[in-house]
């Protein structure tokens, strides 16, 4: 856990003084995706959960469906200017028959959120790619049990609590059970982490469990709860409209402002008991 | 304003009771960027201030870095599946010797906060690139200044206030004077718009500015503050430790958790007055 976090000094400053002190900072560190060798994608992430985060990105960008797509994952020596091991590269190998992902630029691999030049583009594009569709997932869970999951999650982000700059995700099963929490200072990368970790559990498509984020609910992070066949995502904060009409498409149960005992479900309400 | 919100029917729960009641939610719509006809990028953004944040993109991105350097900016006709335009595709044409963005995925405009395998070589790429560097900026802003424009910001939010699903990003002057506040589904477009507004005003560097951010400081928009000339970054909430690197790299006063009358000063503290 070292990376996590790292230390600094800071003028804490107030209307009665300024004083030197060490403060704890959340690390963030570009990780650059390779697969099969060819350079794909760059996201800036706190270290940690490496495997996971590069799993669950190619599974919500459809380039994987399983844990069977990916042969190997490994962090690449020699990658870093004095040939030293980085650990900010990772390249995945790819099962055979598995098909590359596209890397144009504007139609690759941001396929899903982007490639529309209009919402509903971007919602066909994700119908087209997604093969675990929660539509179907008859699963349910009570509405208390789903306002009890955000203080569950903050009693498990304890990164969050010495820096204040991590976004968190978890995936509950739909008891209530917390299965894994995941934190980062992207929020897509704390949901690939989590659906990474999934993938390498052999528990994709994610049936029966709510998935919960800590901020708010876009598109992109509906489109990954959408294709890792995850039933109900549940966010703190407020939806786009984007996000709500993917999952009013894809049978997803949209929950936002999850606050104390109240909450707004967005779509398919039948899924929330009372 | 019509296209920043919309309307759609909730189910809001509570221990109590499940009333349907309609709900006001900000609008996340894809758009695409092209310059001199080849697309670039696509971003999720809220529709407003496009030409401001295609713009203030490429300003950041080390495309360009003057008003002089774009020839037009317009919405493509013909786009959308009916050939009508869905003002979700911009074209921008360059002036007569800016060179084209380099489009290869890895390395391509994602430069700046995605070239480097590690840390550093983010930091060094910013340098490389940067042609408005704050370090020599002489002014000063009073602590009592920035403990007030918090309050600002949310005055001037007036779709935050009815959707909670907005990011806000907003300049001020030295003596707290606010120029501009712009709001959006991402950060970092946020942050775009304001820049792209300053450089249509041709105040690129933006000497004697602050920046205020409604969220975090992330590597990604400081690397914006320093590539406008902005001397000071305040942010609300945490910064990374990759923002404080680059904010100390390249003189740049960045400021977080500034609530009520406190605040951290993580670099470059001289420019604070108490």
């Amino acid at each position: 856990m070292g990376r996590v976090t790292s230390r600094r000094r800071v003028q804490h400053v107030t209307a009665d003084e300024a004083v030197a002190r060490p403060e704890t900072l959340v690390v963030e560190e570009p990780l650059e995706l390779r697969v099969n060798g060819t350079a794909i994608t760059v996201t800036m992430r706190t270290p940690g959960s490496d495997f996971e985060l590069a799993q669950g990105f190619l599974l919500t960008e459809g380039v994987i469906a399983h844990r069977d797509d990916v042969l190997t994952v490994r962090y690449c020596r020699g990658a870093g200017p004095d040939q030293l091991n980085t650990y900010n590269v990772l390249d995945v190998t790819l099962a055979s028959g598995v098909k590359m992902p596209d890397v144009d630029v504007t139609r690759n691999f941001y396929t899903t959120s982007s490639c529309g030049v209009c919402g509903k583009a971007s919602l066909d594009a994700v119908r087209t790619i997604s093969r675990h569709c929660p539509g179907d997932d008859p699963s349910t869970v009570a509405a208390e049990t789903l306002s009890a999951l955000p203080a569950r999650l903050r009693e498990e982000q304890k990164v969050f609590a010495s820096t204040g700059g991590l976004h968190a995700a978890a995936l509950f099963d739909a008891d209530g059970t917390c299965l894994v929490v995941r934190e980062d200072i992207g929020r897509h990368n704390a949901v690939d982490k989590v659906i990474g970790w999934a993938l390498e559990q052999h528990r994709i498509p994610l049936a029966a469990t709510v998935l919960l984020v800590s901020g708010r609910a876009s598109f992109e992070l509906t489109q990954k709860a959408v294709m890792a066949g995850i039933p109900v995502l549940a966010a703190v904060s407020a939806p786009s409209s984007l996000a709500v009409d993917l999952a009013s498409q894809s049978g997803l149960t949209l929950v936002a402002f999850l606050r104390g005992d109240s909450m707004n479900v967005y779509t398919r309400p039948d899924r929330i008991l009372r």
